[in-house]
């Protein structure tokens, strides 16, 4: 690279072989005579080739385009060493060479990229050598992927958003402790979020982190209640009774708002605006998946309750559940169908099975029915993101159907690496590989944090020493 | 300003009232909701308001178009504080909103620019009264000029080339021993030239000073020379005898370097590159107007040599000079015509009068009339820079024509004040006034160091409390 000649309009891409996250220094030198005038790049990043390839300014997304990482800079001083002051998440660059003089061309000398995490790469257990080699590659990918967003705290993305969203934190966390074990980022995260809510005391969807840590305005109610989650899974990983203590009040809180929102049947109300994540769909409804993340988050919260010795609080959990059980189940329920009903349109969808099997609203045995059918159930609305397929994987091993799991796992994480996935995408659809909820798969990102629960599986369910 | 609301497209440009050179800083706020992107603008600074109201796309002129103050920042946080990392010298800014997000828009809450400049206006010896108010103000513009050029050396432009040149740096110190008597900065930039010469021992053209100072590879005749003159001025403004005696071996040599380029006839040769600069005009004969440098320089050496008792080198002058006189006026002076002839065309231009009239080549009488019959003599090649015309009015001077030197600086550079000079323009041709010898006025430097003598000759000719 040292010796090649960049002239005016010359092009070159640089791949660094692996999805980084960091601040990049290049060294660059004037050849031919002096640097008489300043040198004009224009440093182009991306995570996939997609984005070194296309020309951003065809793109029409409806996320920012100040997303896209594109920088134009102007060095003053050649030969000299710049580092650029932002982060970048890439591992394609790509330089194109707007202008230097009619006196001097360049060459780049050296480029790197100072790569930064708070997750410790020795911190990882090797997994045993009875774990075949794709399910190795798998676990290395999720690790490589939850590495890049682990900053100072669980980004989403490091490309885009790169803010806490606790519906990310909350996979994270289930990996990192079979991983990075680095339980203090998942606490701290807990603390911005219970520190700074929402007006009603919701827990925002996501936190921004400077200037100063404030929360997004977003509320979402599954996400909410992921906070009662969030802090019970921290528990059994750390043990760590004071934080349950102190953060208790808040989890309760949720569980009270989130009842609010019950209507006299005791269901989810339903309507048009965007209450709910669920996944990424546009014609997904959320009442069922609401409905049963509900459930899923009562059930924690007795949990906690319990684990604190709250009688009072547990015998109120415990009425607030079976009425949210028998509601779902008399209300949400197709016995003719045999599928749980969602919106006054009564979808069926793939969100709202798998959660109301998450919420344990059915037994074992409906559930690998319910499961099975589905399969065969064409209208169903499909899945979109990892992080759906994470719980539909999840539901299956709750079914006790291992195997089932792993071949999912193999399949469709397995696919991104054979797609050329250095890191889990936010957003894969074996049918459609270029899908985005977004408007263009330029700005999807290539290295999200919710895609990242292969190594949480592997190393839970699929490494013991039996293989 | 910092109530109106920017929004994605919105374009704004703002006028700082008077021409800076420094680092800028914005406030920025996001505004409507939360930054949930990065912001996107595009900073164009201008010194002129071309720069800011033409498309920096159309540029089609040979230097650089990196010289084009124009920046595209990405900021990730909001509200947040931004400084430019680098200098800019400009009166306009203009900001263009490229990206924000569906969410926010931006408020601008506070723009300002930190100047830097090695002058301090606080050594400026105030006008006397009976100075007239355009006196005032174009030694106020020269002033600003100078100031905003002086830096870590004297800068030719702040803005463009940015670099120490020979020829600036001997009018700039001129004026500087008139106003602001900065004159450790001269010294050192002397030294700097006396350190850093060409293989053959010439000094350079032009030094730049970053990463560490290194001479550049343009030799010029005349800028050669004018290190003797720069430094015979420097001794007779600070009579510092170490300096003197320090650099002298440097001048002589540049003596010898200029004298064996002169032909068997005792005449500059002539060449079809650009060995002497003179002025910016494409079709400048140089020979006859090196010939009048050389013999400036060598009387200026004469003076060095006398000052310093070395009685050998004031006889070897003194025949150099007779020779090179003698030369000029069997060769170059076409009796018939009245005018000195320049190259093989045997062409007549401004510049040759002048410089042999500076050269003291034929005496007063004889240079007025030359002078006179210039001025009727269309076919001259006329002048084209205030560089250019600095000189002529110091012909005036010498020739006794006060009057006439005054008028020429009421109406040259009062011209450019009309036309809406801060301060003093590179090039400035009053019948042609987007002239630039780069093909393209947006790269001119609109604020020059060879264009502020107004305040040399104001306060060293004018400004006499007789007034």
């Amino acid at each position: 690279m040292s010796e090649q000649v960049l002239r005016k309009g010359d092009e070159i891409t640089l791949d660094f072989g692996q999805h980084l996250v960091g601040y990049v220094t290049l060294s660059l030198l004037n050849v031919r005579s002096n640097a008489d005038a300043p040198l004009r790049l224009k440093l182009t990043f991306g995570e996939m080739p997609c984005e070194v390839g296309e020309d951003f300014a065809t793109y029409e997304g409806w996320l920012s385009r100040s997303w896209l990482q594109d920088e134009i800079v102007n060095v003053d001083v050649l030969p000299g060493t710049i580092t650029l002051n932002r982060r970048y998440a890439f591992r394609y660059l790509k330089l194109e060479i707007l202008e230097t003089s009619i006196r001097y061309d360049l060459q780049l000398k050296e480029v790197f990229c100072t790569t930064v995490t708070s997750a410790s790469m020795d911190a990882i257990t090797p997994l045993p050598a009875s774990v075949d080699e794709e399910l190795v590659q798998l676990d290395q990918v999720s690790i490589h992927t939850l590495r890049d967003c682990m900053q100072t705290v669980f980004e989403d993305g490091p490309k885009r958003d790169r803010r806490l969203w606790i519906g990310d934190l909350r996979l994270q966390a289930l990996v990192n402790y079979e991983t990075f074990g680095c339980n203090d980022l998942v606490k701290r995260c807990l603390y911005l979020f219970a520190g700074s809510r929402l007006e009603g005391g919701q827990v925002g969807a996501c936190l921004y982190e400077k200037p100063e840590p404030y929360v997004d305005d977003i509320y979402l109610y599954d996400y909410s209640l992921f906070f009662i989650t969030t802090l019970w899974d921290y528990y059994e990983a750390t043990k760590d009774r004071d934080t349950l203590e102190v953060l208790w009040p808040v989890a309760k809180e949720q569980v009270d708002i989130a009842l609010k929102r019950l209507d006299k049947r005791g269901i989810v109300q339903d309507d048009e605006t965007w209450y709910c994540f669920l996944d990424w769909h546009e014609q997904l409804n959320k009442q069922a998946g609401a409905q049963a993340v509900l459930i899923y988050g009562l059930k924690k919260a007795l949990c906690i309750a319990r684990e604190m010795g709250l009688s009072e609080q547990v015998e109120q959990l415990q009425t607030q559940i079976r009425r949210a059980e028998e509601a779902a189940l008399q209300f949400l329920w197709d016995e003719e169908q045999g599928f749980f009903m969602s919106g006054e349109q009564r979808q069926v969808s793939w969100a709202s099975q798998v959660w109301m099997i998450l919420a344990e609203v059915v037994d074992v045995e409906v559930a690998r029915a319910l499961l099975q059918r589905l399969k065969g159930y064409y209208e169903a609305i499909p899945m979109n993101t990892p992080y759906m397929m994470h719980h539909y994987v999840e539901a299956l091993l709750q079914c006790g159907q291992q195997q089932e799991a792993l071949d999912q796992i193999r399949t469709y994480w397995g696919g991104m690496i054979k797609d050329g996935a250095d890191t889990f995408w936010e957003l894969y659809n074996p049918e459609d590989k270029t899908y985005s909820p977004y408007g263009s798969n330029l700005i999807n990102s290539y290295c999200h944090a919710w895609s990242c629960t292969p190594s949480y599986f592997i190393r839970r369910y699929f490494a013991g020493e039996e293989g």
